[in-house]
């Protein structure tokens, strides 16, 4: 059984750097907080003993032996970087859990038959740099490392220069080490656990998920002498088209989900009429022709504002991530080393993309989902029971040996 | 007569500090791009021979003796810092049209009976800083001195700091030396005076201004796994609002108007639902029971929007600029100055707020309006036609020599 004080430990100590006064934490990939957060927690795993590896987009890999070094590794891990106004939990935990089964196997002298890992996947979160879950994308083969590597930021602040300035800039060629399975413990980030009190959630697929950008270009005048008929006012006209886009999921709930998170006006000055707002849109559903239908929807609403010579409307596609199963084997050994823990479970899904929906294209994958408080993530005051992150950690830790033979 | 030739170069000159990649201008007030266009005029100003005074707040003066020292000067001036995509003529034209004028006057070697100032008000836009027409407004004892050294812009730097960088925190008190008038030469940045073809406005007042911010809250979550009704989106409620606000000046053409300039949204990160978004509301019009009225409803408006535990909506006042008539007799003298040059001209109001609109609660003021392309202006394309503009400068050549004496 882990130690689930000294999990709690090295999840708040991590929490200290880039901490907001709000209790949360703003760490985006690759800045100079990301750099100190991963420094400590790379520390702890050399600590530990394990050797480490940096690939070429950043992504750490740390390795226990096993006994016999020609199987691949079973390997465990999630992201530490965050949102601007993220929790303490989403990703680190992942990561964290990793460390502390590689601790409390540590503390046993357990050696166990196939090598394990615990890796640290680069950009998980694509608000600083998109696409989002960059690091396991591009280790899968899914994103070009070429393409990841020239990703700006808003400031123009590029992907290959943040992880040479941060000294993440490594050299193992990406993708090059197989897994023989992947296992990522993360809060649920819904509501349906805690609802349920069910401190186990057996994650059986994730949501498909497509991003897209939508900019109104109007004209910019001063606000004061300009009359009304004469405006051509890109805000107005993103208002309406906001109203509509937001409203997409209504026919298809429960699982539908429609989310315009960011949008910046060009000047942005309170005397000018806007000339330009640019805004992004989220859709997620669990099957592919709903998320066809929805896509399509939104594409008729965007053609239907379109008014060239006055107000234009383009739509832009930045990225797609298909509905994603997951293992079957590994979903199952997730089930039943709960049982063997005595702890309740069940089967659910993932609205929120994570590392391992990548990794599945490529290798046996499940997830280990645990609680959080009132299902609120991406937020400062993410929260969990350090019992529940105890009791995820322990199903982590009977799976990879399951999985990996002692 | 004015040198038409040599305005339109100093236009042209001053255009060179801060040129934006479209043939417009970003000089924020008291940043570092103001500052070069300071030195740049206040330059040609000691080399026209004025003597140079600025005061608590930045405004600079520059004095061209009189005859007679014991008159109040007959002042002209406006403004050099511009919209973040700001045009070459808005502000700038008023001041170097006075410069204009004091260089015509050596040109022929007249000194005037009452002395002549050529007046630059610091942070006229009011897009850095608000209050907006701060220098005129402080000059005048609208604004207080210390509410306006403690304006921020939104990286939280303040006037007050902005001054001392620049080397604009002047000694001299604010508004120590009284006008005997004021006049302003400005573009008109709306479409009438051209769509006439008549080179003159002679402006009788001004719209009143209103400026307000709302701010929406709601909860962060997570854009994936948070489900459609369990949502708190700050932005779904901020769309439908903007709706009902921007439709509020239909029931009151022409004359009223409704503006949303500036939204920032709170993390806007991708795949967060937004927690808050606040925006700016301008709203104008000629009569205050109008006024009064839109006001009116843009309260109930965000009250009805206001929902207590959910996503709530508070409105708070940033500014107010009543509608300001201008000096019966200036006025007059603009009209006889014009006719006197065989150049046409009509009366108009002024849908901008102006310096000369704080100005004129303390000194006879009167404006001179020239027509700018398309009507547009707080736009890189803003233009003007050098011809109007030499004739703008002439009318005012003659109104201030017609209050001066000479
Ligand atoms: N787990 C998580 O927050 N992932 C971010 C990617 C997404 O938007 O779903
Ligand atoms: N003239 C001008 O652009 N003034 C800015 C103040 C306003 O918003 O009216």
């Amino acid at each position: 059984r882990v130690n689930g004080q000294r999990l709690w430990q090295s999840l708040m100590d991590l929490a200290e750097i880039g901490a907001t006064s709000k209790g949360g934490n703003c760490r985006l990939a690759l800045t100079e907080e990301d750099r100190q957060g991963r420094e400590l927690v790379t520390g702890w795993l050399r600590d530990a003993g394990l050797t480490l590896r940096v690939d070429q987009i950043g992504n750490v890999f740390a390795r226990r032996p096993g006994r016999r070094d020609d199987l691949l590794p079973v390997v465990t891990g999630s992201h530490i970087d965050t949102q601007p106004t993220g929790g303490r939990f989403d990703g680190c935990y992942g990561v964290l859990a990793g460390l502390e089964v590689m601790r409390v196997l540590d503390d046993h002298g357990i050696t166990t038959e196939a090598p394990l890992e615990v890796a640290i996947w680069t950009n998980e979160e694509g608000c600083r740099f998109v696409p989002v879950m960059m690091g396991s994308g591009v280790h899968t083969g899914i994103i070009p490392l070429e393409d990841a590597l020239r990703a700006t930021d808003r400031q123009g602040d590029s992907v290959a220069a943040s992880l040479a300035r941060t000294g993440y800039a490594g050299e193992v060629p990406v993708g090059s080490q197989a897994f023989d399975a992947y296992f990522e413990a993360h809060i649920e980030q819904g509501p349906v656990l805690e609802a349920e009190g069910i401190p186990i959630g057996a994650v059986t697929g994730s949501l498909g998920l497509r991003w897209f950008d939508v900019v109104v270009t109007g004209q910019e005048a001063h606000a004061g002498p300009t009359p009304m008929p004469y405006r051509r006012d890109a805000l107005k006209r993103a208002a309406a088209l906001l109203g509509e886009i937001l409203a997409l999921a209504d026919s298809h709930q429960p699982n539908g989900r429609v989310t315009c998170g960011e949008l910046d006006l060009h000047p942005n000055s309170r005397n000018v009429i806007p000339g330009r707002v640019r805004f992004s849109v989220d859709i997620r559903h669990l099957e592919p022709e709903v998320l066809d239908q929805m896509e399509q929807a939104l594409r008729e609403t965007c053609t239907r504002y379109d008014e060239p010579g006055q107000v234009t409307v383009e739509l832009q596609e930045v990225q797609r991530v298909a509905p994603t199963p997951f293992d079957a084997t590994l979903i199952d050994l997730v089930r039943r080393s709960s049982e063997a823990l005595e702890i309740s479970y069940r089967d659910m899904e993932t609205g929120a993309g994570h590392d391992a929906v990548f990794v599945s294209r490529v290798a046996p994958t499940a997830m280990i989902f645990v609680p959080c408080e009132d299902g609120i993530s991406h937020n400062e005051s993410e929260n969990a029971d350090p019992e529940d992150l105890e009791a995820g950690t322990n199903v982590l830790l009977h799976a990879m040996l399951g999985r990996a033979g002692i």
